[in-house]
């Protein structure tokens, strides 16, 4: 027997998200099952106000909502011009704010990527970080990867790109634990980093 | 610093789902985000066609898509209409049909329950079980409850809720599991193994 068709569709398309089984597919549309017609409308309306209120800053490809092409952060004139911290990804940026030890600049490269590989690469925003980082007001560059087999590679890679930028590189200091990684860090943690970064 | 607005709403409606804790829920969202604008609406509109296409059987409350008030299998003549499986939830249902070993009818109490809590009983289908065993044709229920704490207390509960209704009370056949190595089996699994051997 086969579910009803409604059913299997949403199972499909919950199966596409990350970290999501047939078990947990099904335990999700079974929950929205029982759920009000106002809630699924809900949900439905914050999915699709996704692609129509959120942008990607023009500067560090941070997604904000609001106003213009820059983000708040990028916009804040408070903000350190001279330094720009390249991450891998959204929350990464999110945990190093949270710390609120660094006052600088970022850049969202778009990963997370599973592997260093060629194609890989690709989809990440290299040229975009070269084009960004021609702005002559940013003198150093920290490279906040992950210290993962695949951050550690994406590191070395960015140094080996950037090196004739005539930009002061850095990464973050070792206060991370080895094979942590930064979605995961707690504050502490990324504030020492931060501090010892060389 | 906070996520937009509409990146937090819609984390805080993930995390209302099963299983969903802070990471998993802005994964999903990230990932959403990255989608094309298409693949969202074809899950907005999945979510709403689920509260719109499906309807649940007034029999056994199956959900089901189609013509009518009664799912597939309760109008299915070729069913076996003397035998009332009882199960907590839809998947459990679903399960069953997949050995292909059953042909009689279903009844889904709406589970699952953490607990047997008498608040959490009020939310199963206790009294449409009552009303439904009336019909004269059912002969037999099957009370299909997992053998956990709590499906081991609803089986109980319902055994003693049952026993006056003039029908054969059965459970589920209690044994190893098929691969199950003797080694690794509980004692009660293997308690009731030999007392049910043959």
């Amino acid at each position: 027997m086969m579910y009803p068709k409604s059913i299997q569709k949403l199972i499909d398309l919950f199966l596409k998200f990350p970290t999501v089984g047939q078990r947990t597919a099904r335990r999700f549309v079974f929950y929205l099952i029982k759920r009000e017609k106002k809630e699924l409308e809900n949900l439905a309306r914050a999915i699709l106000d996704l692609k129509e209120k959120i942008k990607f800053c023009k500067n560090c490809f941070k997604p904000f909502e609001g106003e213009g092409e820059i983000c708040e952060i990028c916009s804040d004139k408070t903000r350190d011009k001279s330094l720009l911290c390249v991450v891998e990804k959204e929350v990464d940026l999110e945990s190093i704010e949270k710390t609120k030890k660094y006052k600088g600049l970022y850049f969202v490269l778009g990963g997370p990527i599973s592997a260093i590989k060629k194609e890989e690469l690709k989809k990440l925003r290299i040229e975009e970080l070269e084009e960004r980082i021609k702005d002559k007001k940013i003198k150093e560059i920290i490279i906040a990867t992950s210290l993962t087999t695949e951050g550690e590679a994406l590191a070395l890679f960015l140094e080996r790109k950037l090196k004739n930028s005539g930009k002061k590189i850095t990464r973050l200091g070792r206060g991370l634990p080895t094979g942590g990684e930064l979605e995961y860090a707690d504050e502490e943690t990324l504030k020492e980093a931060l501090e010892r970064r060389k």
